[in-house]
Order: structure tokens, then sequence, then C-alpha cells
């Protein structure tokens, strides 16, 4: 941890501090910051919340929070009364006018030159622009204050629009961040690492050597508990237009000039710029939405998705998508995205899958290599490519895998995203986060799709609970001549 | 095994059947292919040698071989029983004209017309051109008789052309089978695999991304009651004017026309014309020769070279070249070919070290790819390759291996590289023997070296039993820029 330097004072005032996420998230990755040096005891980080509790009673809840997700190796009494030394606590409805902000400008008061600060919003997205508002009305934004928001940025391009100008009028697009969790993963930014840091790689990292690109993330989990939340969603809000297309760009984008904030966005944009839009007639073929049914668990029978709504729905927990990207490098090679809950396993990776050498000096076609970068969980990279069958004398061909497991050969803890990315925002380093012009052009590609389903152009389909998807989703690849990862051999 | 078919019947005759070679490696190899079903049970195996031995007390040394160097799990005693009916024993000096030529002819001429013949010269090399002209003059070679010659095939190009010449006029080309032993074994013939079923690989296999290539074969074993041969051969003949440029050859061939011996062979000896010749001045940095002193191997002091003579040599325990060949794939690429007795470790291995890639996206440059072919022992591949350092906030990298171990990872024996050759002389396939004109170039390309050695101009450096080589050896590699394996990270 040696080259991850301690970061200057804040002031962290998070909206929504008594939420899943705060207390899931947020608070348990500043406290391992903390214990990583990172976090300067001098730091505050203030809660508000409407509830009316002391600041006692928040840290008390803090506590239960740090026993609850950190790990319990790694729960140290000493670092936890220092980092509960940090939390205060605000009663306060940062959606109204009239609230307690009297309350919020005392705490900021104190070495209020000295601090940067940032601003969390992980309450519901529509209340961005009045808590922008308001902060901006009673004088708290500074030249320099930071604002994070959590996702959904929107359902769509025009509500994500609404949330951007109701955030821009008071913040300048430099001090709006965006997250995307998935670009805090470590084995996300590796893709960047593994593409431009290795020749074995860079050299073949296109059409003229790649056939297809298949991303996953699959959950085991179903919407437990959230099922009326989930269902104003659906996977393809909830998963592919931020996480999905994200760790697409980051696998299809050109190589950026630098890795600063904005040639990285940049490239990245211009991958989302480039996706071939989808219509009417190619989105039967090329998307999948289903929902799961009852099914097996890990042995235990569970219910189907409309029994745990308790009634009819036109929301996916499954999509697939085929994308294809209007560039030289990735001429007709198709992009296949997809994510669900109660899948088979839990899985988030890429999986890339080369093209069989045109040779005929083997007896039989080489195999496909396939490259897979394992994001979560079991951060790794694996390689399958081809030998010689050692127990035939003529020249037949085997298929080996090598791979490697990152945190068993690094021997290191794999960091919760959240722990990267609230520190980048205290640095002002937004290269992980995303960019206005990004969110955009995102919902644009994915607006057709939402159109088309809800028009039911595409019928929705069913899978077993515990399954890997819908048969639909196996033909889809099929006609392209390929097969999700879990069909490989 | 189900793609390895049984061969036809055979004779094999072996002189000089009562040496180290046929009791180590033949017998033990043709019991292999026995027990594999590759082997017919109407085929014969005859040894011939001075020794008058009857039948019953060869069988007996047969089973003594067996039984020492066949694993005791595969010692099968009516497999055993089996391959003793096929033994049969000749006194006879095949050097010889007055010798006993009728008890061979005896043997021989039970279905003469329905086995394939094969004789294996395992005598003194010197000897090959003599078996040949009584074998014939006896009327024993037929037009499809085949002869295996073990190797060394002279010791410079005068006596391999003597050699050649003396077997060539009895037998055709087609029908002479130089044994190389390496290629023989499964993880050389997979050279072939690698980079030609594979699209990672053969995007990269040029000087545009490879910086170095060097090839060991490293025993820590001494000379230990071969001195006086040993003494007389050195390690540059030895090993590396045959095996390690065998290696060389596959690691740089161009792309054969296909897998037929002769597409191979031409590709493989376009190789050995392109290696830049060596000369006076370019020797002393290319070439480094060494004799082992009194060292440690696993805590046991062992003598040194000389010691173990007992006199003064001029001959090295050690080579390392400095290779160069002269076409456009290889423009400029140092290979790097050494071999050695008393060496730290016992490894046979291929190193393909990779450009760092010219990018200033990352803090610091790249480490360099680095592919490793393991020959033997732990045959395998692994690659080390760029990950993000995921302890570090910034774009850090670290060093990732990935390794495949194929024993292991294929759960199957990797046979001994003769089992292969023996039935391949059987079959008539001459894809992994070597032609005249390969033993040919390779020592028109060793020649210099020698001369150089026999007149001093490179001189004698030592290095301890049990430890790496000598200082000169890093050294040669350091003006590349380039480590040993050993020495990197």
């Amino acid at each position: 941890m040696s080259q991850s330097h301690q970061v200057a004072p804040f002031d962290y005032i998070i909206f929504g501090a008594t939420g899943d996420l705060t207390m899931r998230k947020l608070l348990p990755a500043l406290y391992y910051r903390l214990t990583m040096g990172q976090v300067p005891d001098t730091a505050r980080i203030i809660g508000t919340a409407r509830s009316p509790l002391s600041r006692e009673e928040y840290q008390g809840r803090a506590r239960d929070a740090l026993k609850r997700f950190v790990k319990a190796d790694d729960f140290d009494e000493d670092t936890v009364e220092r980092f509960l030394d940090m939390v205060h606590y605000v009663s306060l409805d940062g959606s109204k006018a009239e609230s307690n902000w009297d309350g919020l400008r005392e705490v900021l008061s104190h070495k209020a030159d000295e601090h940067v600060r940032v601003f969390y919003y992980a309450t519901a997205p529509d209340l961005y622009g009045a808590i922008s508002a308001n902060l901006a009305k009673e004088g708290l934004v500074t030249d320099d204050s930071r604002v994070v928001l959590e996702k959904p940025i929107g359902i769509d391009l025009k509500t994500a629009d609404e949330i951007n100008e109701g955030v821009g009028k008071f913040f300048k697009e430099k001090n709006v961040f965006r997250i995307d969790h998935y670009l805090g993963k470590e084995t996300v930014q590796n893709v960047i690492a593994l593409r431009f840091a290795n020749p074995l790689l860079e050299a073949v990292w296109s059409a003229e050597h790649i056939e297809s690109v298949q991303i996953t993330a699959g959950e085991v989990v179903g919407v437990e508990g959230r099922a009326a939340y989930y269902d104003n969603s659906g996977a393809l809000r909830d998963m592919v237009q931020n996480h999905l297309l994200q760790v697409l760009c980051l696998v299809a984008m050109e190589k950026p000039a630098s890795l600063e904030a904005d040639a990285v966005r940049d490239a990245k944009v211009s991958v989302l710029k480039s996706l071939v839009p989808l219509d009417k007639d190619t989105l039967r073929n090329a998307s999948v939405r289903a929902q799961y049914t009852a099914g097996h668990i890990k042995g235990a029978t569970v219910e189907g998705y409309l029994d745990e709504l308790g009634h009819e729905s036109n929301t996916e927990t499954y999509v697939a998508l085929r994308a294809e990207i209007d560039t030289p490098r990735w001429k007709n090679v198709p992009f296949f995205i997809r994510t669900a809950k109660r899948l088979k396993k839990k899985v988030s990776e890429i999986v890339v899958t080369f093209r069989s050498p045109e040779t005929s000096l083997f007896p039989a076609r080489p195999g496909r290599n396939v490259l897979v970068i394992r994001i979560q969980p079991d951060e790794g990279v694996s390689w399958s490519f081809n030998v010689k069958d050692p127990t035939n004398d003529d020249f037949a061909l085997w298929q080996s895998t090598m791979d490697v497991h990152f945190e068993k050969s690094f021997n290191t803890r794999y960091p919760d995203a959240y722990e990267r990315l609230l520190l980048d925002a205290v640095r002002g380093y937004p290269v992980l986060f995303i960019r206005r012009d990004e969110v955009e052009a995102a919902w644009k590609w994915v607006a057709p799709v939402m159109e088309a389903w809800a028009r039911n152009d595409v019928p929705m389909a069913h899978y077993p609970a515990g399954s890997w998807g819908p048969e639909e989703a196996r033909a889809m690849l099929a006609r392209d001549g390929q097969l999700w990862h879990e069909d490989m051999e």
C-alpha cells in the first residue's frame, strides 16, 4: 500500500446517511482507507438524513455497520474509535428548502477553508437537483466543492438530462463525480493495464484476431425485499446502461493519449457514439429479455419473479444484447452483453474469443483461443490455448488453460470499489467517474431497446431461477456461431 | 492413446545391444509402446553385440533393464513376458566383415517379407559405415530397410560427411533416420503447436515484438564415469550442434507449408543457413565456454571437472552462444543458447522475452512479457505479463505469471522421446529426424566456434558446480540488456 498516499483533510457530507448504501458500502470503505493510512484523522464524515438522531446514536449505527460489513479480522477497536470520532450527524431533509440547514452549516464552519468539501448524494436521484439548489442557496457550495452522484442517473435520456441540469446549475462539470462502482473495481481498471502493457494482447486486440466479446454480470440473488423498487428499473437500466457499457468501453476503446481523465473519457465516449444503433428490426435478433421463474438455488426452491412481486410485470430480470461497434478495429465483431438475477453462478467477467487460425497445418482446425478476465469474484485472468496432444503421435491438438488468481498470487486483499472512488473524489481525480456526455450517449443507445420492449416488440422470455438464462440467449449467440462461456468446453 | 495406431510388424536390429542406451532407453521405449497397444506381438527386437550371450541370457538382461528403467507401476509381468518373447540376440561384431552374419541372417529369414526392417546403430559412430557395408554385402539391406543413426553424427563437418557417405552408399536418404531425441520430446514438438495454432502467439512471433530468445539445457549431473568419453566431445558437440540448434530451428522457422517431413525440414534448414556466421571477432563476445570447479550439489561437495578427469583439459562443460538469424522476422534479435553439466537445476526450456511496450500511459515503463516453454522436467508453459497493481491508486503495474503444468492438467504420462521416435522409423515417418543437409548446416555454423576455441581465442571460464554458470555468460547477456531466466525477477 506504500504508494497510496494520504489525501487532504476532507468533509464528506452524505445525504441518505441512514440508508443501505451508506451503511453497507460508504462507511466501511472510508474505514478501510483509514486503516490503510489514507484518511487523515482530521477528516469528517457528516451524515445527514431525516431521522432525528443524535450524533451518538448515529455513531452507534456506524459502529454496527462496521461490525457487520467489515471483515472480523480487519475490525480493530482502536481504529474504529478513531473512525467514529470523525463521524458527525445532522438531521436534515436535503430536498427541503426549510430544514435544518443551520445545523449543517454549524458543523461545516469549523476549518471550512482547510477541508476539501465533498457532497455525496445517496438519496433518490430525483432529489439531486433540489439538494443542489438548497446547498447553493444556503451558500454551502464553494467553488471547489465536489458532488458525488450515485446511480441511477435517471431512467432515460430525458430524466438524466434533468438531473444533470439540476446539479449542473450549481456545480461545475469538473466537480461532478458520477459514480459507477464498476469502474472502481481493480479488475475493471486492469483491462487498461492488460490491453496496453502487454504486447501479446495489444497486438491481437482487433477484429483481425478477435471473433467475439462477451461481458457478463450475473447474480445468484433475486430481488429479495427490493422487488417493488427493482420492478421500476429492470436489468437494462440497473446494469447495462451504466456498468456493462462502461466495461464494454474499456474493452473496445482506442488507446487513449494518456490516463488523464478526459483522455480516457474521450476514448470511452467515442466507443459509445460508435455503437451501431439498434432498431425495431435488428432488436428482435439482437436483444433478449427474460424473467426468472421458480427454480432451485443451491438445493433450495425459490420463487419466480412474478410470485415475489405479487402482480404481473413487464420488467426484465435478464438482459442479453448483441452490440456492434462501427470502427475499423471492431468491424463485424459482436459484443454480447448480459446481466441477470437468479443466475446459476455469481460471475462478472469478460470473455474474449479469438478466431481459430486459418491453417491446414494440423489434422483438424485448431480450437479458438479464449481469454477470460474475471472481474469478480476470484479476480484473475485465464487463457485457453492450443497445445499438442501428448498422447497422440500425429499432430492433434488439445485445449489447455493457464490461469492466475490475483488475490492468491499477489497475497493482497482486493479492495471494494467504493474505497478507491470515495477518495478519488477528494483528490479531484475523475478518471474513474462518468462524464455527462457518456451518460447521455449510453442512454441514447439504450433508448430504442427500452422503447421496443415497452411496445412488446420483443417477447418476454423465461428462465428457471438457478439456470444460465433463457434458451433465446443461447440461440442469439448461435446465430453468430458463438457460445456463452458456460457452454464452451 | 486412442489415435496412436499399432504399427506394422517389424524387426528392430540393434547394434550395440548390450550398451547403456539400449538398456536405458530403447528397450523401455519399445516396452511402453507395447503396453499402449502400438507394437504388434509378432514384432521382433534383435539385439546384436560382441558379447557371447545366449538368447536367454540377453532376455535376462532385458528384463533387468525394464525392472530398472520402467516405472514400478508400469511393470506388468504379463506384458514383460510378451515383450521378452519378442527379444532375440545374435552375438556379432557388426563392424567386422568376418563375423556371425549367418546368425543374424538366420533370425531375419523368418517372415522377412512381412516385417519392416529397421537397423538401429547404437555403437560408436565411426563404425556406422562399416556396419552398413557389411549389412549390404551380406544382402541384408532390402530396398525398404531403414537405419536409425544415433548421435553424434561425427565430431565436425568432415567426419559427419564421412559417416553420411558411409551409410548413404547403402541406404537411400529417405531410409536414413538420424535421431535427435530432443525432437521426440512432446514439448519440443509443442513449439509448432504453440506457434501456429494460437493467434495470440503467432501474431507476435517476430522481431517487432520479441526482444530475445534463450534456450537452455542444463543438467545437475556431472560426467560421472564418462569423463574420458565426454572429454573427447564437450558440451558444444554433445548438445549445441544437434539438440539446441534443432530447438532454435523450431522456434525461429517460418511457417512450413505442411507438417510433411520435407516441408518442416526445409523450414528448419533455412534457419540454419540464415544463422549469421561467427568469426574470430564476434566470437569473443558471442561465445562463452567454461569448466565446472568443485562446488556443492544438494548439500554435498562435488569435485571439479579436471579433478574427475585427472589431467588438464581444454574441453568445455558449459557453453553459451549468442546467435543471430539474418531474416526479416528475426532482424537483430539475439538467440542465446546454453547448455551445461553441474548446473544448479535440471532444466530444458525456451524463454521468449518480449519488448516492453513503448507507451507513456503508465507511471513507469511496463516490464517485459516473458513466455517460458518448459521442455523438461515439469513440461508446461508460463506467461509473465503486466497487470494493475491492486494496492496502488495510481496506474502502477505488477508482473503476474500464469502457468500450466501439462502432466497435471492433462493427467497423462509424458512419454520418453525415444518411444515416439522408434516407432516413427517403423512407420517411415521422418519429420522428427534430421536430414543430411541439416546436419551439415549445423556443423558449418558451429565450426568457427570449435576452431576459435581450439586456438584458445576465447579463454576458458570457470563456474562452481551447483551454480548457474560463469559470470562471463551473464555479462554476455548484459551487453544486450538481457538477463538469464534465473536472474529475472
